[in-house]
């Protein structure tokens, strides 16, 4: 750096060490993970394991390096209101919060421990046995109740967990959301109860094998705005997308022989996100600014494309004639039997598998199972029973084994605690982003009906995917819905709907 | 490096560096380059570029720092008998006396003209005009002149591109190789073509489609011993193989939907090299000798599986029913026609369809014309003429255009200047590998008929892969085969069974 004087010059050194850091944080940890999770054979895994450990080091070297140091200090004292530096310069600050406070060595134990335990958890859930497992996801909480304790000692250890997926999100404002949606929710399916129309059979919804059911995806993809030029689509044991870049994003996709709708509802989610991807203007790359501002966005865009987009008339009504191309006997019913029947409501015990109305269900009870978890007031021992009676009580439903119940999420395997309550944010924001939209645009419902995505796809971009990572989750929110994020949007939504599908009374 | 004073935690430390320009060698650059050649989206290749530049210069960095320096000196000063350590400090210094002996500028200004001139060679192969590339030729010929010269300079400046890719091979050498060889050739097509057999029609296989191929790949490879526990088959342009570790090795298969040969007999080469790169010593992971031995070693064992094995009788007899399964259209051929169709002799224009019998016909072509490029009796302008004279007197063919002649190959534009006549060696330890194995294990036709490939992929083990690079090709052929490496065994080999295929008289 001695030699570089002006702010222009510094920042392009600035910027192409930040470049390195993105081939082994974007590339390297992106493909090396995606290969683990698609085509890697078994017995790579030990090899692989030190791989990823090393690119882990690798980019820990850079990112907490003097250069890396020096730069940040300089851009942040030296302002010349450029958007794109403050912005990436924020956002550092922010990072390097959470990882300069934890030791080296401890966040070299975090990161073996994970490459480890999600195979141990896939081991554990093929054998349906959780014991398999507990040994590791004891070790996984206790890493994160100390990482809690370096990132804001607290009595809510818990808040400091939710605070590194999404900005000022915190215990009380989780809990204050959830005591708005859990009475609307349960009231819902209650009403959906009453009315007669709770578990109804679903269609018989003939099998498909996987290269039928690929091509499908690659149809409603290809429709909705994800370029297969610079991206793909693969299979894994879990949904998933990895991006390499914005011209190069990976989606993993799950899916079941004997069932459409799983592989075409992951898709759309992943899909979406994978359009976010996409679209984030590539001139942020070398500025750790070419990703979604948060988990939570993306996650948010994951469901606005399968739910509001996915589940809506006008998606079924469109895609119709290639749902029965693909499966020749969904003939027999209407593009409208359809529809009712991607809005099935049916208390169950796969998270990912849920309709629309019972997911957060799902979401709240792992909130509340993670968050005594992370207090303290529930050991991983007591987890197995507390996660079969907060089933019981929300949903009614009780798993026969740990491959349906707590073995079901990769996340705290993959070291993803704290994770959970990120999906409120994105649930409700998704819904409030879909009200925006209509404002601008008209009816999603018709422009779905129409095969007019394209209009959504800019709307998205313009708003939101462009900026990549130069705002936060609220702050981006707000800017392009006009009001900060709420309740509110997502509540008559699902009202709407649901009073429509099941001509309830509101 | 200062605390250490043991010569075993010298060694572990050491180790620990060779690991981490490992994880960038064997698994980063492989793995990114598979992915590359197998499931990028097109719009990748840009950051990929970037991404691949930047691990290479991570690799030097490491392997041209003082820590590794410190360390060979260390090492090569401190001999204690150890076999492992002392090949790997013979490997690396053999290695780093190449990069070392060229100039730095001279260096770059190498790696700019090969940059460039893939992209042009690719030009003019595409517009069939040696005129587009002669230019660069003549450039890259210039470059290998001097190269020949910092290396060793002689009266033979070709024997120095020769050592560079095989440790003691000398145009001595290989001319005396040539000398047995090229009469012996000629002789043979020249009787199998009077006894009316050359240029038979081929037999008409029916199209399969890339999933029915695949599964007989793999059914293939398994019973050979390849482990898809440890391994995979994907489909790219060309065939290859990348390692990630003996543990995680990837072929990269390519095929023709209107044919089953090109398929099988590529996966077969690479299925080969996989079998040997799974084989290696897992412990010599951190010595940089989990790999195999050099070029032609491991292009031998391809040889051995795609020819010695897979041209065999007992290969087609064992394999029979599986061929059928996949194209029950060839039940009208016996095991004995398809052995035939396999062994079918025809002087051809390109090197990589060629049969057995007249494939070291294009290697002597290219290692005659290449030796007099380098040792300046011959220049690029006559290039052209010369070799159309040479397919004319070996082969009796002449190559309509020059995509079909002097343009085929992609070597000298990728700088392999002094790599072909290293398929010398690796033809001939084939066959050398193959008669050692017979007398210890009786008939290889035999064993194949039988199914039993356990015997010879232990054989091979044994003698040759686990050994990895520890040994040099001369040095681990005589140790294996008992005698120095020479044609006796390659001509007595394709001796015995071209004359049964065609009722030769010998």
């Amino acid at each position: 750096m001695k030699e570089i004087f002006s702010y222009d010059a510094r920042l392009a050194a600035f910027k192409e060490l930040i470049k390195k850091i993105e081939y082994l944080k974007y590339t390297l940890n992106s493909l090396v993970y995606w290969d683990k999770i698609t085509y890697m054979p078994p017995k790579g895994i030990e090899y692989r394991t030190s791989v990823m450990s090393f690119l882990a080091d690798e980019q820990y070297k850079l990112i907490s390096g003097k250069e890396f140091a020096e730069n940040v200090r300089y851009f942040r004292d030296n302002k010349k209101n450029d958007r794109v530096t403050d912005a990436m310069v924020r956002r550092i600050c922010r990072n390097s919060k959470y990882i300069s406070k934890v030791p080296e060595g401890e966040y070299r134990r975090y990161v073996e421990l994970i490459a480890r335990s999600e195979q141990i958890w896939e081991t554990a859930r093929k054998e349906k046995d959780f014991g398999v497992f507990k040994g590791h996801l004891e070790q996984i909480i206790d890493i994160f109740r100390e990482f809690a304790n370096f990132w804001g000692p607290s009595e809510t250890p818990y808040d400091a967990l939710l605070g590194y997926y999404e900005d000022g999100l915190t215990v009380a404002k989780v809990d204050e959301i959830v005591s708005e949606l859990k009475p609307f929710l349960i009231d819902m399916i209650d009403q959906i109860k009453e009315a007669g129309e709770l578990n109804k059979e679903p269609l018989l919804v003939p099998g498909v094998d996987r290269a039928g059911q690929e091509k499908l995806w690659t149809k409603i993809l290809s429709r909705l705005g994800f370029s297969f030029e610079a991206g793909r689509i693969d299979v894994g044991a879990h949904p998933t997308i990895l991006a390499n870049s914005p011209a190069d994003v990976r989606i993993v996709n799950s899916y079941r022989e004997d069932e459409l709708k799983p592989g075409i509802f992951n898709v759309l989610h992943s899909g979406g996100k994978g359009i976010y991807q996409q679209s984030i203007d590539e001139d942020l790359l070398g500025t750790f600014l070419a990703e979604p501002s948060s988990f939570a966005m993306e996650e948010s865009i994951g469901r606005f494309y399968e739910n509001i987009i996915g589940r809506s008339r006008g998606f079924w009504e469109y895609f119709y004639d290639d749902l029965c191309r693909t499966a020749p006997q969904m003939k027999k019913y209407t593009s409208q039997e359809i529809y009712r029947d991607a809005n099935r409501v049916r208390p169950s015990l796969i998270r990912i598998e849920a309709d629309e109305l019972t997911y957060l269900l799902h979401i709240i009870i792992r909130y509340e199972l993670e968050k005594d978890l992370i207090n303290g007031s529930l050991s991983v021992e007591e987890l197995q029973d507390a996660w079969e009676d907060k089933y019981k009580e929300y949903l009614g439903v009780v798993p026969g084994d740990d491959s349906q119940g707590i073995l079901q999420d990769i996340h705290w395997a993959g070291g993803y605690v704290g994770y959970f309550p990120s999906y409120f944010v994105s649930n409700l924001a998704a819904a409030q982003i879909a009200a925006a939209i209509e404002k601008d645009c008209g009816s999603l419902d018709k422009l779905a009906a129409e095969g007019n995505f394209a209009v959504i796809k800019e709307w998205l971009t313009e708003h939101i995917f462009r900026f990549g990572a130069m705002y936060g989750t609220e702050e981006l929110i707000e800017k392009a819905t006009g009001k900060p994020l709420g309740s509110a949007d997502y509540i008559s939504c699902l009202r709407k709907k649901f009073s429509e599908v099941y001509k309830l009374h509101y």
